[in-house]
């Protein structure tokens, strides 16, 4: 189904084709060892107990016949942490910062969320762990939870922190605490103005629920703490090296003396950007000086780890009659969850960002609520954004009785386009994705019948640079072991070793790629914020440089010559006066040994560049009148990828994002009771779409090649995730002539809408 | 008790001092992950059938009874390796060699030795797998074996392999099938001259023994083959791309489709730089699917794992009245095992080595026999050689009423000497340990009481340059990572870490070394020859070299200048011409993640420049007339170290040199009996000195520094192993007044040895 719209004018011998990806055989037979399946010898198994609570004063913690239960080796609490003693003196500025983060370890003071841990046992045996769980006598005073962003803003409301720092990103700081954690605003022109001189004016206010990224593999991890302080994690997660700064930063351990084995992963979509397990293994192991292995359970991934926050927003949009927007004002109200930072600064920079503004402005607010800490979850902050001004942009559309893409064309934002918050784009692929959305089948077959609909959405995300490094290694077979820091959640093992045999000019075969500890490679990023088909895509290309220029060398030693006299071109390595002289690249790999050994080049770099990525999504919906049960008839997405490396891993990451955000869109939510306990913490109650309740999703490659990158990569991770949420509520809202404004439009939803509105 | 008499002009600040081995608490807290250490989901156990005798052909083996046996999932034989079907005419000239190491593996055709492999089991259990071998019905039909390397050379004797190819050296090849598979011969100068200038020659023959190495962990192999062709062990080895290479050409299987993890060895000492089960453990793997593991028994060690040859030796020396060698005439048969082999290179090429020969000529002859396929052990082939030509050398000392060490200082190879194999001597140290022994108290105080005697013996091994690869990355505190592909077995990961820190003028304790598996690093050889702290130190340098350069790279890119302006000095890097800008090493590893990101320096070399040890060891003994029993009363060691990079560990290489040296001349062999099965296979009959059979070994270590390697490193581990034989041998001939010739001069052949001379 899927079809590639070529626009770029490169043709790569490997770049751009569909290898066989190098970890698919062990995971498809399970050999793959992720890390629940870590035994070291003398290995002791943890749990968790974690609070009943929402919202309670901890006001004593009795561990002492855990303790005593037979098997048991260890009991942790906040007290054997080093926030129990640290002062904000002897840590300055990064002390909030990181006492809330040691708190989420381990609450201190407070439960601030059901399900927030509060202690830990390290046993023989995982059964005398959970055993010893039911005696560790907690003193709690239950207090009353504020579980809506609305509600916690409000003067009053119940407050999470006494102490909050007032962080403000610009204006608007305050004294007094609240649940406000930060407030933002980006401005753009006079939107007085803009307003006034609009002929339509639409204004919404919107909410989402908390959704979780429902990745298949549960938080683990296993510690191991040497008497001599070296400390050895091995752990799920989307950045090694995170994890080794973030745990040296709370246990205050200096960061050489950890290492970080990252296994393998079985998803993360940003949620194992952070962590959770790491440093309460690493003090249990410490205690006990044994291995200690920590997993989470489903409910405890629910129940305590970071969903994507639930918001509530308002979006104002101006257009005159001819369909040019005249202004914009959008407000959005973050969750924070149960400790400052969601994601509402990226929301704020990609919310308004498809459209070329004379006039805009965006506030945020950064709001505490006592929900688990909210993570990264895919574009983190975008897809909120985007379902508020997209859907608000649609109803323009149906008020002006304008084709929903040509009106976008109208105001898409292009190269020169200056954004709301600043930066001035660089070459992007809008219009050309509006432009195939136009052109597709999809999008010229009318959708007749009753109760249906069609949505269109654009959605935005920036790419991320940030720190990479690659080594490669020539083998004496003339294949390469290419050395990454970058864990491979979706693929990039594939995508970077690509990159590099592209630059050697050697088949992908011959490239063998292996991510490895934070010991045995350069400092590298998380792989999150589609940055690592880009960043550590390039390093791989440095490195490859660099092992050319060796190979030059050696070869120039071999033919008793300059190196200038030596040329490489694809895979050849030639002697530039002597067309007798030439070798390929196996033939010189071959000799490199008794020439003087191994040839390894490496690269480190945090490249500029990273190219932003547009994509267009449409969305056809049937709504059951009696049920209220949509089905998505059809769903085409349609992205900028810059140069898709690996034209099906692209495919894949689009069709996975759409599926996460028709989740959101229709089915998926945190179900808190009135106590703030979630009631659907398991993937049964958790309702998340499965392929039975899809249509088979179409895809389209837009290449608009990324001048910023060897190859024109963009990344293409994120912002699949971010049309979908606007797509299917609009589409929904034109079949059933409601516009829904609330997130999920589940059958309930729909169906109070419809009586609500006479139907 | 250890003195240094430091001859070497440079201090360091470093290289030199005596700091905490990275990996002692791990291994003195149990913590170190070996081999058998290692659980892998849905592991397999195997256990190896070996061959009831030292003689036989294998008729047929039927392992249908052990397949049918519950919880067996394979069962293999030499018919599922690729030798069972490939050819001379595909293989060409490395057909027989590779042909040798497959039956090794598992015996095809003919049980060569009592304890070859003939048939492996991999069962879900390991009683079940030993349940199976029994089951393995092998019909055999008992050869005559041949155990003795003189009645392996004769005419008629049983030949282990009717097409053994006659690899010869050079001179004397023959058509004629016999056990003989090799033969040498060195020469310079006219020795029938020389002898007819002696006014003394001494002629004697020697045997010595077959010894095991003992190290404490036996041989184990986990090995993973996926569907992919993807192939990883984990095994105790001293050289993972030596595994790698190998299994690669036995199981004719691409070098990169092969990742060897090695894991923590205890003890080596030459045989852990061949293998046994990898192979085994992978072909059991590819038919299962599923991760295999193999471990040793003791008895499976000694049976099955290369011992150290036993020989027969003939020496021949002649001098002049005032101590003057005229001529040496040396010939060395060495037993091979079952397969070509033994070290007698290496023994012709360090026997005669001490001395400045005008006449030499020295032959050597390669002989398989029924036993194990000999391995290396520590300095292979030059101690046995030595107590040959030491053992005459103290004769003719005595026939002569000269002192040793006066003797040996006349006859003294120096810089420039040419050896009888034609290599002239650069820079060495023999002189200055001898003059060191003559000078030390141990020398200087007579040895009075009866049945007492002093011997002295000089050793020498030429140590090994090779390949070696390491890199080095900077960390943001100021410590660095160092990855290298060298197995740690005597302190290597100090040695290599303490000349890094030296050549980055930054603290020891700021280096992390690192032993990383085959994919990462680039090609390494063995940990073995005295190799590793001088050629993997020198990678170790280069390696920061390039860390340093990179570093004025960054100071300058954050100066705005060109690297050329700037100085790296004592871990300082300075602004040439603005005495305001300086930072230290830390300071700049600060920044260095926002100045472009990681820093990572990598070498690779096959560094030539490796200098030859010498060692002298003296050596006092009293024998227990009644008993024969052997007390060694004190013992020194004195040895060229080059440069001594860390002290502490040369002391316990010279001093565990010499204990195993002790154990081969008073006590340890394989005794066979007349089947040729081994009747002392564990270690309460194979008797290996203890510390309660030891004196303290004192240990001098003299630095003439290598000119071959920055800081003057020689190799230090072979040669402290040299000696021992001849010297405790001599102080027990001048004990009881009879020379020995015939190693272990255990108790029995030293009442014989009386008895025999009418005492």
């Amino acid at each position: 189904m899927a079809s590639n719209v070529v626009l770029s004018e490169v043709e790569y011998n490997v770049v751009g084709k569909r290898p066989v990806r190098p970890d698919g055989v062990d995971k498809v037979t399970g050999r793959a060892q992720y890390g629940a399946d870590l035994h070291l010898t003398g290995l002791l198994h943890a749990r968790v107990l974690r609070s009943p609570y929402a919202h309670a004063r901890i006001n004593s913690i009795d561990t002492s016949a855990a303790e005593a239960h037979p098997g048991v080796r260890a009991v942790v609490t906040a007290r054997d942490l080093p926030f129990a003693s640290l002062t904000k003196e002897e840590l300055g500025g990064d002390y909030q910062r990181l006492k809330f983060a040691s708190d989420n370890f381990l609450a201190s003071g407070k439960a601030l969320y059901k399900g927030h841990a509060v202690a830990a046992v390290a046993a023989d045996t995982v059964h005398a762990a959970e055993a010893a769980l039911a005696l560790i006598k907690v003193d709690y005073e239950e207090l009353q939870p504020v579980m809506d962003v609305q509600e916690a803003m409000k003067a009053g409301a119940p407050l999470l922190h006494g102490d909050l720092l007032h962080t403000t990103y610009m204006g608007n700081a305050s004294d007094d605490p609240s649940n406000i954690a930060a407030y933002l605003k980006f401005e753009k022109g006079d939107i007085e103005q803009g307003f006034a001189a609009a002929d339509v004016v639409v204004e919404r206010e919107f909410e989402t629920a908390s959704v979780h990224q429902g990745y298949i593999e549960p938080h683990n991890a296993t510690a191991f703490w040497n008497p001599d302080g070296q400390l050895t994690i091995w752990c799920s997660t989307q950045g090694s090296f995170v994890v080794r700064n973030n745990t040296a930063d709370v246990l205050r351990h200096p960061v050489s003396r950890i290492k970080v084995v990252p296994m393998e992963i079985g998803g993360g979509f940003g949620g194992k950007v952070t962590f959770y397990l790491e440093p309460v293994a690493a003090v249990l192991s410490r205690i006990t000086g044994r291995p200690v292995k920590l997993l989470m359970s489903r409910t405890e991934v629910f129940e305590g780890s970071g969903p994507a926050p639930g918001t509530w927003m308002k979006a104002k949009i101006g257009a005159t009659r001819d369909g040019k927007i005249t202004a914009a004002h959008v407000t959005l109200a973050f969750e924070a969850g149960a400790f400052p930072g969601s994601p509402v600064m990226a929301g704020a920079t990609c919310g308004l960002a498809a459209f070329d503004l004379e006039n805009g402005a965006i506030e945020g607010y950064d709001v505490v609520v006592n929900k688990p800490k909210t993570a990264a979850y895919r574009a983190p902050g975008s897809p909120q954004a985007a379902f508020a001004i997209e859907s608000v942009i649609d109803e323009l559309c149906q008020k002006l009785d304008m084709d929903p893409i040509e009106f976008r064309l109208r105001n898409a934002s292009k190269e020169g386009t200056r954004k709301v918050e600043g930066p001035v784009f660089q070459k992007v692929g809008l219009v050309e994705c509006l432009e195939a959305a136009r052109n597709h089948e999809h999008y010229q077959a009318p959708l007749e019948g009753p109760n249906r609909g069609r949505g269109l959405a654009a959605g935005f995300w920036m790419n991320r640079g940030f720190h990479s490094s690659c080594n490669i290694t020539v083998n004496p077979d003339g294949t390469v072991s290419l050395i990454e820091g970058s864990v491979d959640i979706g693929g990039t093992r594939a995508s970077i070793a690509q990159q590099a045999a592209e630059t050697l000019g050697i088949p992908y075969e011959d490239v063998k790629p292996t991510v490895v500890d934070t010991d045995s490679v350069g400092y590298t990023m998380v792989t999150g914020g589609s940055r690592t088909t880009f960043a550590t895509g390039w390093a791989a290309i440095k490195a490859a440089e660099d092992v050319k220029q060796q190979m030059v060398e050696r070869a120039a030693q071999i033919w008793d010559t300059d190196p200038e006299n030596v040329e490489y071109q694809d895979a050849v390595i030639s002697h530039l006066s002597d067309p007798e002289l030439r070798m390929t690249f196996k033939e010189l790999a071959r000799q490199i040994y008794p020439t003087g050994g191994a040839i390894t080049g490496t690269a480190s770099l945090d490249p500029a560049g990273e190219g932003n990525s547009f994509s267009v999504h449409i969305a056809d919906v049937e709504v059951d009148p009696d049920t209220g049960k949509t089905t998505v008839l059809r769903y085409t997405a349609i992205q900028d990828a810059g140069k898709a490396v690996h034209p099906s891993y692209v495919e894949g990451q689009m069709q996975g994002g759409v599926v996460q955000g028709i989740g959101w869109a229709l089915n998926e939510e945190y179900f808190f009771n009135d106590r703030g306990h979630m009631a659907n913490s398991s993937f049964l109650d958790y309702r998340m779409p499965t392929s039975l309740d899809l249509p088979m999703i179409d895809t389209v490659i837009v290449e608009v090649a990324n001048p910023g990158h060897p190859y024109g990569v963009r990344g293409v991770g994120e912002v699949p995730i971010v049309p979908p949420l606007a797509a299917v509520a609009s589409a929904v809202s034109r079949a059933i002539g409601v516009r829904m404004d609330k997130l999920p439009v589940n059958p309930g939803a729909i169906l109070e809408a419809r009586w609500a509105n006479g139907h």
